[in-house]
């Protein structure tokens, strides 16, 4: 139930965020039980609360009230994965919206006396599951990523060449038939699974546990009238963070004008990125993430744009040409990129391989100790809490003979369809990648039920690299390196994902069944609103891609130059940049290193290698926004500690939500050509001259 | 004790604050005192401390302290002067920040051992009086009104011929020297009253009495750590209003740059005068000043700016010529000037008709139930606090013979030197003026103790119209009436200040001795003083004076076409503007007069007459600043009513001292040439093309 576990990148940078966050209130929560003892027990509140059946718990409303939040999470995800790429985690907005809307709807019926049903928190669970179903797609459809490398815009601005075996451009049609063959595969991969994992391994899944005790808060009276409160909250800055970007909008009559041109720190910081874009979106984010990830972004940011690149553009003529244009990855733009992706792939590595340690030397553990095939192995005397979870979630089943045939009758139309798409991505990779995804897939969901960390985009890097190899440059390699990696990430996110929720379904008494239906349909509506919504900001923004634009999409081009390392390897690259691209690499390896030998009281103080990269390409502003929000988060912590904990996530959600649900009436305006009338401009104090001298004529 | 007081029009705006404000005080006090019993006086608190002998209340440190106070509040009070004329009740600030700077240097001290005299009340008082003596200077020099209203600047705005008989441009000479021989006469007239006032007429003071109540608190325990608190919220908000004043230089590199340009509410509206102009003063003010003041000036910018000048100026052509420059009063201009300045009048008239009947009942009824000319004659039985007072008050005589040679001395040496500075002014104009002003001085000092309302600014309009017209305009009447308004204004206004002041220091236990003599001292500072920070101003901001621009000195241009109506009539005036200024001059009156029918009740829910009127002229954006101050000060009051009331006048006065002290380093920044390197500009769509079609060449 996790929707930053689906970032691709930034999942990684949010795994501190994770870990700590969802570890602390697992641990808070069994504190709390054991104190206030067995009769304290969660399901010793609900004990009185019928169960409704499976069919019963997939109500109308429900997949309506996911349907709105659907569309408005693809929004904001789509918007970030298209600024930033860092998308943090929305559950608690999900689950506060979903019960505020559901709860609104039953009291008024309720009120005229109409209520059939009442709302009952294994509703709330299946509105989250679909929710998070829905917009994920919006993610792990990859169109800030490997999706959108392959357009022409992305594969102009790298080195190779765009003849048509190289580029496919975004279309709807396309976007939704891929999506709908490879998305659902993961669903049915994991489903056999979950009964090992939840009930036999009794794995953490912190952030599955975290969002199953948020719903079951909610309702309890006390935590329904916290809910009110932190809605209102969240209200209140989602209206202040609308009106803000709405404001904002009216001031970009043209490029180069509007807040986002705001010299904050002086016009020459602003030539080097460095300024407060004034993006309430990323003060929220910056809200949401631990202090450390967003220090390490203005660390990268400071290191890369105030200190490297300078020098390097001081090389200019020696070790590149200086005639090449600003975005060509044959100048400065060259490093950027590449040192990048070598921190990137450098930290992607070295954590690749601890929670593959961690994996393997659990499950060694896990069949050394439990050789019973019992489900109740580890102990004897269950609580009363988990007797009657693991009674619900064992009561209804999924046939595995269902998952079977869903899975190798995906498979096997999407060999078909796939190939047809993009003629690169010949059947056997896809079989190839069939074969190897499930044990992938089984990794990254034990490896997430442990460490909370999904490595969805480590193992779509790997597919990038292998079958962007094997294809080889000739035949399009680069092409079916991308769409390769769009086919593993999907199985393997979508996995650690749904066994996340399966994880809150147990908790909240939610069956496995209407939690799958659940998964299913909310798969499908984003199988069709994520490629429409990309479609829309495609349309409606047309330097999307473009550096230094207001839609960078910075992962495209890092997806694609990887896809073109791989099949080509590093000849392209400019003079020094190789040698470079192995010292960031090593450097991200040994900061991991250091960080594992110094023991946590340390670690916390040394920044994230992976949040340092993303500075690297992008620039510092959104690290100065998320530092904004760090910097806010810590006055109002100390002012007022219990306050800031119990509102300050929704307060950022308020301001991802408002800021994010905006880009949509901005992106109709754009669609219906109708320009706002002002142009806030900063101009240098000679430039100034000359445009008073023109305006005066 | 009332910097307000002195604000030439404000003053009439800032009655209401000041009468209920400080009635409200003094009858909180009361009641307290009530409650308490006769043991629980002020007095008895401070029973077992010494008061120190009049020539110990004076001491060095305490003229240093006001000395820097005021050079700070001569700044704050200046840039009000010369931007909108709207000046707020200082006192708050120059008390908190007296109190702050000895009670820290004796602290040190006393940490030190090295502690001789203990700071007392009656030294804190001291400082009060002369910090007001000084920056109030600033205020009745008539910098933003009458004095500048004589320069080549003004004038080249206004109608009438620039000819060196009807200009005289500021200078630094003659300025100190006009003030030095008109100030001090204010002072002398008042000394000999003090005692019918005070002990006599019993007069209440509101403003005095509350400064006394401020005073008081902070040197008893509890108040003195309240005092703490607020020092350290005016700081906080001191420094951010000056750190905010420093960061919109940056912006500011040529005209039509910077914040103050900034179109909030569009272009078409900024082209009339309403958007938000990031004035942290101004948002300070409003804090300050009443709800209705902040509304009635919103209503008057709305009715002018929004409703009556587009009106007008649809008539372009008609009822004036359409070639005449935006700032000829021959045009618009004109329209705006003088139905301002006849709504101005009627507001005046009526309150001073309404001032005087209570001063002359009041005085009636004195007359009539006290024959006895013993000090104590109201109540027999004095309480405790009382007795003590008038004890000390009358221990410390101040002979009138030195009041009696002090007026003559110096009536007769300005009447040998005023004329050498303004040859208009003949000697026996000045002669007239010194007959009629100690009456009008007594006057307005009984009626400020009644109503806690000082009419100076009705009286100096009073000389400009007598005076202007007995001068006549072939022998210079508009400089001749300008500077008998200075005349006047000293002195009128000088004897309410003191007034209030003398009764600050009858509460505080201070001699009349220490007192006259640190008005004495504040008054001769503040004449060097305010004419110098004057002059960096002029020198530091070229336009000064220029409607549109940072510093347009509203009042000056008002001032002087008020003696221009006064000397040449109506005949100047454009078509069918004597007629709208009529009408404005009855509806003033009219207005008044409802809101003395409705009551309280209703009345609090009418707009003020004068303060609809100084928009008219001005435009909406300092109202809008204000009236974002009021919304501020509601929700905060909302939210936490005790600490809004506790620390709401500290956090204004913290945004409005920040500001104003910040126009120190600017104006050191204009006068050695150093200009801010980016220009923030806004441009319509249509202008941003031609721009960046420029910038691209």
């Amino acid at each position: 139930m996790t929707m930053e576990n689906r970032s691709a990148d930034s999942d990684l940078i949010n795994r501190e965020a994770h870990m700590e966050e969802a570890r602390d209130v697992v641990a808070e929560q069994e504190e709390e039980t054991k104190e206030r003892g067995a009769v304290g027990s969660i399901e010793k509140i609900f004990e009185n609360t019928k169960v409704p059946s499976w069919k019963d718990q997939l109500t109308l409303r429900a997949f309506v009230v996911s349907l709105v939040l659907g569309v408005l999470f693809s929004f904001i995800v789509m918007k970030l994965n298209l600024t930033t790429g860092i998308i943090p985690s929305l559950n608690v907005s999900a689950g506060l919206l979903g019960f505020f809307f559901v709860k609104t709807y039953t009291k008024i019926l309720e009120k005229a006396g109409l209520l059939k049903q009442p709302f009952t928190r294994q509703e709330n669970t299946v509105i989250q599951t679909c929710v998070v179903a829905t917009s994920g797609i919006a993610f792990s459809g990859g169109f800030g990523s490997y999706l959108f490398g392959m357009s022409k815009t992305i594969a102009e601005q790298s080195n190779d060449n765009t003849s048509s075996h190289n580029v496919k451009n975004p279309e709807l049609g396309w976007m939704i038939g891929f999506l709908v063959v490879v998305s659902f595969l993961g669903l049915f991969s994991v489903v056999p699974l979950r009964k090992i994992m939840i009930i036999k391994f009794k794995l953490t899944y912190p952030s599955g546990t975290a969002t199953a005790h948020l719903i079951n808060s909610f309702h309890t009276p006390q935590g329904a009238k916290l809910a009110k409160k932190q809605v209102k909250a969240l209200g209140k800055f989602f209206s202040f963070s609308f009106l803000w970007g709405f404001f904002q909008w009216f001031f970009t009559a043209g490029e180069d004008c509007g807040f986002i041109q705001f010299p904050t720190f002086g016009l020459k910081a602003h030539e080097n990125r460095f300024y407060f874009d004034f993006s309430a979106t990323y003060v929220g984010v910056g809200m949401i993430c631990p202090y450390i990830i967003n220090i390490s972004l203005l660390v990268g940011a400071i290191l890369s744009w105030g200190l490297m690149w300078p020098l390097i553009d001081a090389r200019k003529g020696d070790w590149f040409p200086a005639d090449v244009s600003s975005s060509s990855l044959h100048g400065l733009q060259g490093y950027r990129v590449f040192i990048a992706i070598a921190m990137i792939l450098g930290d992607g590595l070295y954590n690749f391989l601890k929670v593959l340690n961690q994996t393997i030397r659990g499950l060694i553990k896990e069949f050394q100790d439990h050789s019973s095939e019992l489900p109740v192995a580890k102990d004897q005397i269950l609580s009363y809490d988990d007797q009657r979870r693991t009674h619900l979630f064992l009561k209804d089943q999924i046939p595995t003979w269902i998952a079977l045939c869903g899975y190798f009758g995906i498979a096997i139309i999407s060999m078909v369809t796939v190939p047809h798409i993009f003629p690169q991505l010949k059947w056997y990779y896809i079989l190839v990648i069939y074969i190897f995804a499930p044990v992938l897939a089984f990794c990254n969901a034990y490896g997430c039920g442990l460490t909370d960390w999904s490595l969805a985009s480590t193992y779509g890097k790997l597919a990038i690299f292998t079958i962007g190899a094997w294809a080889g440059a000739e035949h399009g390699g680069v092409i079916a390196g991308l769409a390769a990696c769009g086919v593993m990430m999907n199985i393997v996110s979508t996995a650690s994902d749904l066994m996340q929720d399966f994880k809150t379904g147990y908790m909240t008494l939610a069956s496995p069944k209407s939690m799958f239906v659940s998964q299913a349909i909310g798969t499908a509506m984003g199988c069709v609103i994520s490629p429409s919504v990309f479609y829309i900001f495609l349309k409606a923004f047309k330097n999307l891609g473009q550096p230094g634009s207001e839609y960078p999409a910075p992962y495209a081009l890092v997806y694609r130059n990887m896809a073109i390392l791989g099949v080509e390897g590093f000849d392209a690259l400019p003079k020094n940049c190789l040698t470079l691209c192995y010292v960031f690499f090593a450097g991200a390896i040994l900061i991991n290193i250091i960080k594992e030998l110094v023991g946590k009281k340390w670690s916390r103080f040394i920044p994230l290698p992976m949040a340092m990269a993303i500075p690297f390409y992008l620039g510092s502003y959104f690290a100065i926004d998320m530092c904004v929000g760090s910097l806010i988060l810590f006055v109002w912590q100390k002012l007022d500690r219990i306050k800031a904990d119990a509102f300050g996530p929704a307060v950022a959600s308020g301001l991802i939500c408002g800021d994010g649900i905006w880009t949509l009436p901005s992106s109709i305006l754009a669609l219906c050509g109708i320009k706002p009338p002002i142009c806030m401009k900063f101009l240098s104090r000679k430039n100034n001259g000359r445009v008073d001298a023109l305006l005066a004529s």
